[in-house]
């Protein structure tokens, strides 16, 4: 049961070898395939299934941060829930107002976007 | 050991009976003396604690129906974080906001009282 040494005449480790290499790139492959988790499943640490309700608009690349916000304020379920109600064709306005909204409380946790609303009432 | 029969001549089960009267009494007096729990411990039918966050923010009569707004929009657990985050003497302003927010929320799941600044905005 020795290991297979290196620079063996026999053919049998170069052909682990071989076979290792081709595992390895048949892993990258697949990887490479599989579609990378949402934004929001990124920072849920969650596997993004089909059909997943963030998905649309939560991008993989800075849709976890602009995500992150939208958990802290509102909660990943409640907005969820939220976007179920909506008709599809309406659910990235929907994204895109209460994303302004929790950043907005996330900035001024007193007011949050009130301020705004207040502030033009004022001019 | 055996128990006192009624129209026993003793004044046993006499005694007995006014202490039992009196515990109902005191039972009763506490219960009225114990105050009510407040708008959000009433809708989340849980015992409302001596130093409650929510207590004097939502009050007993009609704050339960204003804390389901606020509870169905953010969550319970968020606004309870984000007031613990406010200094005390701006947590009602915060609450005001947070109760405007989720009101406006669930008037127009869409675009919530972001509406309202678009509609400024226009003018």
């Amino acid at each position: 049961m020795a290991e297979p040494q290196r620079g063996d005449a026999g053919g049998g480790s170069g052909t682990r070898r071989r076979g290792a290499a081709a595992k390895r790139a048949m892993a990258a492959a697949a990887a490479a395939a599989t579609s990378p988790p949402c934004g929001a499943c990124k920072f849920l640490r969650r596997k993004c299934i089909s059909g997943c309700i963030f998905a649309p608009h939560f991008g993989s690349d800075q849709g976890a941060a602009r995500f992150a916000a939208v958990h802290k304020v509102f909660g990943a379920s409640n907005v969820s829930k939220l976007l179920l109600h909506i008709p599809v064709n309406r659910r990235h306005e929907a994204v895109v107002t209460v994303s302004y909204e929790a950043q907005a409380r996330l900035s001024d946790p007193v007011y949050g976007c009130v301020s705004t609303i207040l502030a033009l009432q004022q001019q």
